[in-house]
């Protein structure tokens, strides 16, 4: 990361377990003079405070509509950089700061790599709630979405376990349905683009090609690919690093 | 409309000033028995009190994800039957039940004929709230939108005067910004993608070439344009009927 953020920049705060290590850093680099002149702009209400917490200074998307770098986590990572976010519920404000970030820097750990999108990680897909019972069945009707077993979000939408007697409602008052797939979506960047084009869908979770690098933490150290760094050394057969 | 509304269909009911005629004719026949077996799906709460009143059987998209034809109005309508919908703010209903119709039949006065959608009728977009000065901002920003003037809708959603000290919020909790342009938009398919894709808008009220027919009612009397009608008469350098 610290290759990454440099003084003077307009920094995006990813949120999730590992972008809260990358928010600690920056508040403490910070605090040291070793970075300077640095404004940032949370994900999420849950980062917002953290930065808050450790006296970082915040801007909105309002303010600044483009950023230097933006620093988060992911769900799922193919071999080539496409990503699948939104298993917090916040894909749509994450999609909004990381769109306009000249770089996006993803850090995860090693068992969010697959072969290809989809089996690894549900795909969450942001929808309106009315008839959202047919915008489902329009999801599962998409060409690219052949297969995929779509399930309502339940309780918390944040919540992992998914259940609850409630329906799940995003920030932005919206649904999620899960995409669950036994086999990789073939074509990203057409799956991508056929969901947003849906009426009724407000967003997704696919981030095509929107990663500068890859930050992997294993255990046997960290690697990074994309920009900077290797090429994708995980491949469509082994489905883990 | 009574050459499109037959027995045994399932008809979208629009909303808006002609639409509400249509509605009262559908209305009228199935209680004189001329039409039968007729369900309807509304596209407002206002069409659906008004249908329920006069005893219309009605059904949402959650049942029925295919209509045979949807009767609506239309704020602006080019040569080519794109329409522009929306000023009632009411524009992402219609166009879930619009674009599951097999026929979408479209009742106008004349002053709503136009050479090119755009500076007839200022173009609504739905976006969702968070940070939506940014996003109003990305939306002036696209190729296909140079040139237009994108101003907040305040006060009721669907009220034409479109003051008030309020943000207008619509039936999805979004907001709307309407587009003035002074020139016509040159490439309205391309400007519905662009639109549409962008990350923050929910929708807009393009509907590219999703009418079947136009009637279309002037002082001479009624005239249709596209299919069982006339080749469309207006033209790009006489913006009136």
């Amino acid at each position: 990361m610290d290759d990454y953020v440099k003084s003077g920049m307009i920094v995006g705060l990813g949120t999730g377990s590992t972008a809260f290590y990358a928010v600690e850093r920056v508040g403490m680099k910070l605090k040291s003079g070793e970075l300077k002149d640095v404004v940032c702009i949370p994900t999420s209400e849950r980062t917002k405070h953290q930065a808050e917490g450790l006296g970082i200074p915040l801007v909105t998307l309002n303010e600044k509509s483009r950023l230097d770098v933006t620093i988060d986590g992911a769900d799922d990572v193919d071999p080539n950089l496409n990503l699948v976010k939104g298993g917090g519920g916040a894909l749509l404000r994450e999609k909004m700061v990381e769109n306009v970030s000249d770089k996006f820097i993803c850090i995860v750990d090693e068992s969010k790599l697959s072969g290809g999108l989809g089996p690894n990680f549900p795909l969450p897909v942001e929808i309106t709630p009315f008839c959202y019972e047919h915008t489902i069945r329009l999801i599962s009707n998409l060409p690219t979405m052949k297969g995929c077993k779509p399930v309502l979000r339940m309780g918390n939408v944040g919540n992992n376990k998914r259940d609850g007697d409630n329906i799940a409602v995003t920030d932005n008052g919206n649904y999620i349905v899960d995409l669950y797939f036994t086999e990789p979506i073939k074509d990203v960047k057409q799956a991508a683009k056929e969901l947003k084009c849906l009426v009724g869908v407000v967003d997704h979770g696919i981030f095509p090609g929107m990663a500068s690098a890859v930050i992997v933490a294993g255990k046997d150290g960290i690697r990074v690919a994309g920009q900077g760094g290797e090429k994708p050394w995980w491949g469509p057969k082994s489905s883990w690093f």
